[in-house]
Order: structure tokens, then sequence, then C-alpha cells
């Protein structure tokens, strides 16, 4: 790539900004952000790339685009970007869900445009270029979406680029893509917060200070419940279908859970137990965690 | 305290020891541990204690008993303690259950002798002696179960010793004990184990193999998952009353959170997600959690 455009320079955004600065992977980098917070935050980092007011700056200099904003900007984005694109363009976006923004984009995008998408495998609870780093996607998976539309030249290109950005590259489909991030990471996150929402309310209900014990499990919880708020209501409401099923596995397996213990039946609970504990060991083999006790935190 | 019993010797009761021997505690510390395995990691660490062979060796010497065992052994443990038990002795547990516990202490303890409960909010997804550390109460609760037969000056002793291991003492009744903790520990404990399960079932059923991208959200929870199944049956059996209402709670809520995604209920969704992130800082703010990113674990 000679020059990329950064379009939303929030936590992802800001990490590939450090990253491709800090290993010249691009000659020149161009930032489009709405935000003043994120601005500001910008200048005070002194983080290298040029801020353009006008997307037409960015794109007209550019020959990969990276969207790095919320889902629910996509529409707005594109109908501003269509007078400016070419067919030349390499345009990607890093956002967790697939098939609804396939649809946005392909309803709104001009003709003969290519839109290949990507969805690096990494984050925080933090948001915000602050929070940002050069090696968040260091050894991370990037999903690189792979449909009968794709456009393999510049699959090829971005394949180059996420490993020039330290990432594992996997391809598959939108459908499958869309799936195994519902039970991977959409169900867990809505699950976290369900269960912080469930502890305020038993909070409320019987009057009782409890968040000061959540050392006991819930404080995990509360981590992942802290995650960004339009973010994942985006994610939530773009894989409904897929993330509805998920949580209708969840309650079945949830009610067998508790018939097990409201009929105190040792053989089919301990059979549970030990069979997700070989999870964690696959997850630590598989280099997706860390293998210290308690995240090493303490 | 002249000498100090440990009834069971892994995680908890490891810390325990190491603590005590350190900080001179004790002036003599008892260890009856039944696990082979154990005894070999406490010999080859060289933690300093006695290990008795006969429980009768170390009550008889002892001031204090403390019994680290899952909830389960209490009966068993119970019978065999009968004889050689004074009135004296202050005899406490660290189980995370209670009124199930004070069901089998009140039916099978000897008559006169006085049992006051601890819980230490503190422990980790390891088990077994060598991943015991002797600051693993640091800080942390412990709550001593306070209800109208509790001996006061028993009760007063234990707070002490709770403070020279280092935690910071709340004294509860047992209701409001097995209440708080089917909340902030158990239920955690259980949607994480249903959690794992589920993605375990869908990648079954849809022959994926999506375990390798647990990084973005699961991962968190296999940890928990991984937690020692037969203390964790015995917590689910002990305060199965409470953790049923729990589970009811948590499945209306998801249920209300799976309502707004299918009718992409904005305003209902963004309250909920940003409700839960409140809870983070509260906890941040109650140091119950490390203030970094992502656990600090990258």
């Amino acid at each position: 790539m000679k020059n990329i455009l950064i379009i939303g320079c929030g936590l992802l955004g800001s990490s590939l900004l450090r990253k491709i600065s800090k290993n010249k992977i691009a000659k020149k980098i161009f930032i489009y952000e709405k935000s003043r917070s994120h601005i500001l935050q910008i200048k005070k980092l002194k983080l290298k790339g040029t801020i353009v007011n006008k997307l037409e700056d960015g794109i007209k200099q550019s020959d990969l685009i990276i969207l790095c904003t919320p889902m629910s900007s996509y529409k707005k984005i594109i109908l501003k970007m269509n007078s400016f694109l070419k067919s030349d363009h390499i345009i990607t976006d890093v956002g967790s869900a697939k098939k609804e923004s396939f649809k946005i984009i392909n309803k709104f995008l001009k003709k003969n445009i290519s839109w290949t998408s990507s969805h690096p495998i990494t984050g925080s609870e933090v948001s915000g270029p602050r929070y940002g780093k050069h090696d968040l996607f260091e050894n991370k998976w990037c999903v690189l979406i792979k449909d009968k539309n794709t456009n393999k030249n510049h699959l090829l290109k971005l394949k180059f680029f996420w490993k020039s950005i330290g990432s594992k590259i996997v391809e598959m489909d939108t459908e499958k893509h869309d799936k195994i991030f519902s039970i991977t990471s959409h169900l867990p996150h809505l699950i976290a917060y369900n269960l912080v929402k469930s502890a305020q309310d038993f909070e409320k209900q019987e009057k009782y200070d409890l968040i000061k014990f959540s050392a006991g499990g819930l404080r995990d919880f509360s981590r992942i419940a802290a995650s960004n708020e339009i973010m994942w209501r985006d994610i939530f409401f773009n894989n409904k279908k897929n993330i509805s099923k998920a949580i209708d596995l969840f309650i079945k397996n949830l009610n067998s859970f508790k018939k097990d213990i409201n009929s105190k039946n040792n053989k089919s609970i301990l059979n549970k137990l030990v069979m997700t504990k070989k999870v964690r060991s696959k997850i630590i083999k598989l280099k997706q965690d860390i293998n210290k006790p308690d995240f090493g935190r303490n």
C-alpha cells in the first residue's frame, strides 16, 4: 500500500495507525474522525497521520480505506464516499457482524466498487485512541470474508496488509462468520451484560449492597459488560438471528443445569463441569489466552 | 492462637498454611490431608507444617480447626472429629454456601461444640497446594457468619485470626450470605459453565472448529468454567434454592434482551448497556478488580 485512510480512529483505528506508522507500512496515513474528543487525544498523543476534514481529501490520496467506525455509521459514510471512489480503491471494515453490513454495502455503495470485509478478533472493554496499542493485532486472528462476489485481487492485497499488521489470517464466508462469532463473542458479551443487569436488579430488589463482594466471579463479567455500548448495540442488531438462536440454546442448557441442581443429579452435573474444563486447556493450547491463574491479575 | 489444624490442604488450605507460617500466626500448624498427590506437593514445596495421619493427633494439639475441604466431606469429617472435640475448640470452615452446611453441622456435630463459619471471598480456577499463595487473602473480604446461635467469643477470636491473615471482615447472617453469593459468585460460575457448554454443543451441532476464535469473549468465561468441579457441584447443590431463583431472574432478563434485539429497541438496549458499564467503575473503585484494560493480560 502507498497511502492508507483510516475512517474512525478509536481503539482499533488508532491501533492500526500506530502499527502502520511504527512499521512504515504506508507512505502516508490519513485519518477521518468526527469526534472532537478523539481528535484532541490523537493530537495530544502526537500519533503520526494527517487528520483530514473532508473525506474527499483522504479518499483521493489513498489506495486502502479502512472503516473502523460503529456499523451503524456505514450507510452515512458510504453515501459520503461514493462520489470519490474508484474501482481500484481497496475498501475494508473491521465490523464484528457481516451479513447485515453487506446488505447496506450492496444497497448503497456505488456500482463497480469492491468492498472486502475484515474482522480482526481483538479489542478491549476500553474505547478511544488513548487506549490503542501498536501490538493489538499481534498474533490475533483476522477473518477475511470470502464470498462468491469477493474481489480476489483485493482480498490478496488485504491478506498481505493484515499479515504486515501482525495478524494471522483465516478466510470465511459471511454466513459461517456470523454463526461462529454469535457463539464465541456476541453471546458471551450479551450474557455478561445480562449477568451484571441481573445483579443490579437483585441489589435493588433485596436492598443489599452486593457489588463489593464481586470478587467471587461477577467482576470478570463486569469487565466485558463495560464494553462500548454503541458498538455492541450494532453487533446485537446486526446479528440478531444468530444471536437469538444462541440465546435459545443457552436457555435450554441453563434449564437443564437448573434441573440437575434441583434434583441433585450428581452424575449429570459432574459430567458438565468436567467437560467445560477441557475447553480452557484447549484455549490455552491454542494461545487464545494466557496461561496464568486468574489472568495473572493478582 | 497457639496451634492450628488445617483440614484439607488445597488452594485455600495451603495458602492459609503459607500465611500462618510466614507471619508466625501460630506456634504449630498441623495438616490433615487425604490426597496422596496433595501430600506429595506439600512435601516437594517444603511447606512448613506437620502432616498428621490421624485427625485425633491434630485436634488434640490445636486450638483452632479450619476445614478447607469440599462441603460434601463435612459430615464424614465431623463424625471423625466428634470424639476428640472440646467446647473451647474454635472450629471454622471456608465453604461458599452456609445454610445446608449448618444443617449437617447441627445434625452431626457433638452437642456443646461451637462451629463459627467463615467465607473468604477469594480463590482461583486452579486447585491444589502448588497454586497456593501467602497473599491469597490480602485485602479480600472474609464473611463471618453471625446467627443467633453464634458463639460470640469464638467469633471475636476468628475475627482477629482473619485480620492477621490480611482479610477485611464483614459479618452476615446465613440467609443474607447465601442470597448475596448466589448472585455475585454462584450464578456467575453457573453461567460461565453453561456458556462454555453451549459453545461445545454448537461446535458439535455445526461441525465448526470455533474454540480457536475464543479471544472475542468466550475465553474469559472459560477461565471460570475451569474451576474445581467437586467444589462447585457442592456449592450448586448446597445453595440450590437461591441459585434457582437467580437463574429465573437471569432468564427473565435474557428474554427481555432478546426481545430488545429482535425488535431493534434502541432506547431499551442502550439503557441496559450503559447501566451495566457503571458497575465496572464501581467494582474498580471498591478495589474488587484491577484497573487495567483486559485485566492487563496482554
